[in-house]
């Protein structure tokens, strides 16, 4: 057995690509699940989905190389949903079900690829990366379209490292985790999960975050977003709904006000006619929180729980309780997932706050997966994560909009988001800084 | 290209031997020096060196199993120095100057072998491990024998760990390490090198360790201890002498107690007999640095400088100041090097406190390569470093004794150290507790 392994060293050095993307089941849960309800009722909607860099200061596609971009993508595009995939996604269950997605859903995904995507640089150093097509076809392009940009500048940065300044930097990043974690070890109660997929450093970091939650969280770590970590590791995926949902249909609603203002409950009822028990989650900011809880129906009371996404994790939870106990409802039987931007400090304060008052559960992302700042020898700003998301922007030829209850999370055309604004109001929406 | 290879497989996994001490330029260069001196005058004088652990509260026997330690110890003794290792030697440049070694030596080296040893148990949990026969043939067990027990107690220690509790000791080590080392960039001029073979946590972790020195200080880092790391890391390779130098000489003096006082100074006239320059290093305390110095010949004060081995660094330090001062040297052209028990703390406030007024280098020895107190996931006692040393304690027949300035490093018969103590005085020793 020779000390080098040729085969190895030739290949490790001169492959042709290292894909960052390996799989379609390396993306989150919540877009599987909505996927399926896609694809039953509005599968040919027509939509474009943008990818949008929040933090402009980064000029990233000086940081990324374009041919790069494009070959990942490329590849992206030639994968398949395995059989062994399918038949773990059709065996498995999840929450408790089994058999949650359909045989026919199943067989259109096990055709399924990912469709062309429409690149091209921007005068301000960005890239305008698009996907334009059916619903049902764009709507996965989102998480791996992420992750390929934020794993290439990753790369970027660790390719000016030598061998010993990345051993430092992942023997830093280890422990900075490690003690997390054994700070999260001393929360009783606590149920966390990995959110990380989209921001992540790369996948293999991610791999390692999950396997180190695992170690060190124990019953407290309840599973993974992403849904091939979740199965390779025989843990729970995780995930519900996300804003695509109330956006498309708020651009299908048209110019009919009292249609668009019914947009969030009808996605609900839709989404309930699908999914039940631990999958009813509503996230309620898409339009502003307030409006939403004012005008919202008495059964969503029942429903388990919310994810307020955009509000301060402690205020956006109070306005909840406050809606059950105006309902009649005991918050104590009641979920709040909380993950905008949770780390330890915030995971800490919000789980004292609501101990006993209400269940809540973490879902923890770009601070998990991504957490490398000042572990480079040398300062490094690629290293430091930026606010990049991939949103609908066009919805049956028009715009689509995003209002948030944070004023620096709204996305869409200026003149429909004023509209929005008429039909749902201001109240409750604040401008925060957005980190991650 | 296999996703195992299956051969490196088997072989980690069932090997004989990991053996711990692999070639026998693996000790410290001071070794070196100081038996080309012994082979030349003194290579037949009988003597015995003894292995103590000085940290009795840890019961060595128990924790290492005395197989292993057998397999080890029986594994150097199958070691010779390599035509390549003797190449080295005889054709490399040490302090600048070449062939310090000379061809007769290096001959003899070529067909040494280390001598055979006596293990016991002893009814308080420790092992009697014992090395007797001419000086010249048993000096050498010194640092294998440690680095060999140092090393068996950290591996049954990590054997107790999974493969994800081992990842994030070498992280947490690392990140230790490397912060040590930004302090440590800070100080202007430093001079430090590695002292730390005979009590490291495993040789791999001191290779990774002068890595990180070389790497991270630049020309701060001016060499190391081990012979064999310096060679394969084209070092410096760094020391001067040691103790059992007096303390073989002094046993040989006998009932004499002129002769024995004499031996300290005697003992530094052979030395520069054979060595010049910047090897003209006094060690000092073997039997008390207030008796040495104020019976020490004019000669000595125009040596390069002096090594404190055992009094507090700054109080030990002065003291030779005062006595260059008082020789009318200026100690702005001497060296002092410390290296009893360094980390960072004691570096940075020694280093500033001589900070012109006197030269400084440091000898990092066990918080160097054996600081992983903390960085399992749960506490391991076992990877505490103790103070675990290997003395002279016979030599012709006769008792030897170290007195040191520090009443908790003295060895010996008590009753020969009391006769030493009327010899050389009890002035400015001092009772100071050992860590490491």
């Amino acid at each position: 057995m020779p000390n080098v392994d040729l085969a190895k060293r030739a290949y490790d050095h001169s492959w042709r690509l290292d894909p960052i993307v390996r799989s379609l089941l390396d993306t989150d849960f919540y877009k599987l699940l909505m996927l399926q309800m896609i694809w039953r009722r509005h599968r040919d909607v027509p939509v474009r989905f943008s990818v949008i860099n929040r933090t402009t200061s980064v000029r990233l596609a000086d940081e990324v190389d374009e041919a790069e971009l494009r070959a990942h993508l490329d590849h992206a595009r030639t994968l398949r949903f395995t059989n062994r995939e399918l038949i773990w996604l059709g065996g498995n269950s999840f929450y408790g079900k089994t058999q949650i997605f359909s045989p026919d859903f199943l067989a259109w995904l096990g055709q399924y690829h990912l469709p062309d995507y429409e690149l091209s640089r921007t005068a301000d150093g960005q890239f305008r990366l698009e996907f334009a097509g059916s619903w049902a076809e764009v709507t996965l392009w989102e998480i791996p379209a992420l992750a390929i940009l934020n794993e290439l500048r990753s790369r970027r940065a660790l390719s000016r490292l030598g061998r010993f300044e990345l051993d430092i930097l992942y023997a830093r990043a280890k422990t900075r985790l490690w003690g997390k974690i054994e700070r999260l070890r001393q929360l009783e109660g606590l149920k966390i999960s990995d959110f990380g997929t989209r921001r992540r450093h790369g996948f293999l970091w991610q791999d390692w975050c999950v396997e180190a939650l695992k170690a060190g969280l124990g019953e407290a770590f309840i599973g993974t977003s992403n849904v091939l970590l979740a199965m390779n590791n025989d843990l729970e995926a995780i995930g519900t709904n996300g804003h695509e949902l109330p956006m498309v249909q708020a651009a299908m609603a048209g110019k009919d006000e009292a249609a668009l203002r019914a947009v969030p409950y009808q996605v609900l009822e839709e989404w309930q006619a699908d999914y039940d028990g631990n999958l009813l989650i509503a996230l309620p900011d898409a339009f502003g929180t307030r409006a939403f809880l004012a005008d919202a129906p008495d059964w969503l009371a029942d429903w388990k729980g919310f994810r307020p996404d955009s509000a301060p994790p402690i205020q956006g939870g109070e306005e909840i309780l406050d809606w059950w106990r105006a309902r009649g409802r005991d918050p104590r039987e009641r979920l709040l997932i909380f993950a905008d931007g949770m780390d330890v400090d915030t995971i800490e304060t919000t789980h004292a706050h609501f101990k006993g008052r209400v269940r809540t559960s973490f879902g923890w992302g770009t601070n998990l997966t991504n957490d490398f700042r000042d572990c480079a020898p040398a300062p490094m700003s690629e290293l430091t994560p930026i606010s990049l998301v991939c949103k609908v922007t066009e919805a049956a030829g028009r715009p689509a909009v995003k209002l948030s209850d944070n004023v620096a999370k709204a996305t869409g055309d200026p003149t429909e988001i004023e509209r929005y604004l008429r039909v749902f109001g201001q109240a409750g929406r604040d401008q925060r800084s957005v980190r991650v």
